[in-house]
């Protein structure tokens, strides 16, 4: 067994602990994390308590191992003193501020989010009304002339701009929505003490002063290519739509637009002439179907306006408790007691389930409100209480 | 009754008047001119034939009115020696050179084409593999640029380019298509022997050489704005698929891509910058859904292929013969004489329907291949005949 130099029990230091351990999108973590708690689930690492072979499947095993590999030296304080010396916060999923729309990820949710900003507007309002803007790094005058237009529109709107940072269609979006005095927010793939690229360290800063730069990622992490891929996950799903202005035909602003589609957020690309390479993604989107032509203002607003006229989903009102499940899930909201609340060990063994399984249902029952979870411990839903939209 | 100086029983000169008669897209024409053939039809307005008022509905006599204010000094004969001297053909829906496509025009297709050239290739190659490039007057650089090299892309596959011969795209597909030594065909609104624009005069010449310039109006005729816009439905029906370079936010061209798509032919628009208005009414037709992005030549010809790929209509199999009918097409249906042919007026006294309805049924009946026209006398078809695919 390791020895932490922290206090274990504490949930928001192993939700900071886990954000180092675990890398951004890794679904074991946050399967293991929602299902037993941070703190039980740090526990389950230091303890190196091995799932019974019969029961976890051998997924979960193989992720305490390169879990394991970070935890020699972990002081998620260290990394909170950091952001704390920065004004920044550290936010979780039971926060107010929390981003609604990255319940829409599912097991691909980041479990905690750091945080500069949100001194002039709470951070909820801040994406609470929000359009990723992205594109190309190489982008033409003719793509920053369309961005400053098209945001300008945005922030007329009241919509807060989401973009990434970087050099071309980034910058020029948030440049636009400062200098059209809205907010903006960018998303890093690195830690935010380390504000990247470096030529934009005062842009970036200028973000965090009026709206919010934000990470999954700790301070100290390095931003490699695997946290631009997921990073782009994270604007997808914090917005109500996606503009790409301009983008090659292979790039990250083609891989967003097609996030952004999966979790059925309406998407936009702007046409740009046929001989501009740095429009080639824009049309490969349109002709593919994945994003709606947009070459103005208004036609941006009316698209990032569709999401909420889209009906509610029933996920909330499921007409009897057991409709739809299948067979796993049945098994495991039966092994619920009917009063008080079970932990996962405790459900693995009255399911008959492996601890995956027992984790894979409780994580979809949770999302279609049949089970609850509190510090690890997991109950049946109580259907009052959650029943009102959100 | 009027006394006209010609051979009122040739079925040539019958329809060459009736070009002149009535104006492109006058569907009462069509109807009465497939109804009892263009021998008749004439005979009927010469000898201002009232249809039994009980009978015709009203909508026949008021056409005979329009037609007849233009039966003064009617000499088909002195268009047809104009068409000669300039070396060109008439032709009818009974020539091999009838293009194919007119026939989806149903009521809206002309009676007859007045047409230019043909001295390269046999006209029904020429318009056979056939694709519509059209666009603004007041193009750019940009569209000039965009016309030529998809032309060229269109040339190199083999493909015939139909426009209009007007200024801005139209002169520059053309003028593409000659350049990469391809055919071309230009649409006109008036007569053929009147090239206009007069600044085309040249280039319409060179158009006349490989390919051809036709009209469905007779020479003499003036290009006035109603038949620019009927002119519009001859190029969508005629070819496999449209391309709209530029065109503002309301144009001619919008106007023809939509003809095309009511008419089942493939539709694509080339994108622009969102900042030129010349590029307004390609994005419109994207978002519309109107037209498909067309980006590069190999997507213009694979847009183009697209229609030879849908399955055949299949309304030359109907079931049973009288499957579908509407109350009045069974009348008629059941009027047409077992064996032999019925002329229109037998028709009226045996269905006991007024002569606009059996005109607009036979019409019907013979798009369904049910029932068969030879010189203005009907019959049932004969099954056996047209089952082969065209």
């Amino acid at each position: 067994m390791i020895r932490l130099p922290f206090d274990l029990d504490d949930p928001v230091l192993a939700l900071a602990a886990w954000s180092r351990l675990a890398e951004p999108g890794d679904q074991d973590a946050v399967r293991l994390v929602r299902g037993v708690g941070p703190v039980e689930a740090l526990r389950w690492l230091v303890t190196q308590r091995k799932p019974d072979s019969a029961q976890s499947g051998g997924g979960l095993e193989r992720a305490m191992k390169r879990w394991s590999g970070r935890l020699e030296g972990l002081d998620p304080r260290r990394e909170l003193k950091v952001l704390h010396r920065l004004g920044g916060r550290f936010i979780t999923p039971d926060c107010p501020a929390w981003p609604a729309g990255f319940e829409d990820l599912g097991l691909a949710a980041p479990l905690s989010l750091w945080v500069l900003g949100g001194a002039e507007a709470p951070l909820e309002q801040l994406w609470g009304r929000s359009v990723a803007v992205v594109g190309a790094r190489a982008c033409t005058h003719y793509g920053e002339t369309v961005t400053f237009s098209l945001v300008s529109g945005l922030v007329a709107a009241g919509t807060t701009v989401v973009s990434g940072g970087a050099f071309g269609i980034d910058a020029a979006a948030h440049r636009a929505a400062l200098a059209a005095g809205g907010r903006t927010v960018a998303v890093m793939a690195g830690g935010v003490d380390r504000l990247y690229p470096a030529a934009h360290e005062d842009l970036l800063k200028e973000v965090a002063a009026s709206g919010a730069v934000i990470s999954e990622v700790p301070p100290g992490s390095a931003p490699r290519r695997e946290r631009f891929l997921e990073r782009n996950r994270l604007m997808a799903a914090m917005t109500a739509a996606t503009l790409v202005v301009e983008a090659g035909w292979r790039s990250g602003a083609h891989r967003t637009a097609s996030t952004a589609a999966e979790l059925l957020r309406p998407v936009g690309a702007v046409p740009g002439p046929v001989t501009s390479a740095a429009s080639a993604g824009c049309h490969r989107l349109i002709r593919e179907g994945i994003a709606t032509l947009v070459g103005d203002a208004a036609q941006l607003i009316e698209l990032s306006a569709a999401i909420s006229q889209a009906p509610e989903p029933m996920t909330a009102c499921p007409s009897g408790p057991l409709d739809g499940l299948s067979l796993p899930e049945r098994r495991v909201f039966d092994a619920l007691p009917l009063r008080g609340a079970a932990s996962v060990s405790q459900l693995v063994k009255s399911s008959g389930l492996d601890v995956s399984q027992v984790l894979a249902a409780l994580s979809r029952l949770e999302r279609s409100t049949r089970a609850a979870n509190t510090g690890g411990l997991w109950r049946r839903h109580q259907p009052q209480a959650k029943l009102a939209h959100r």
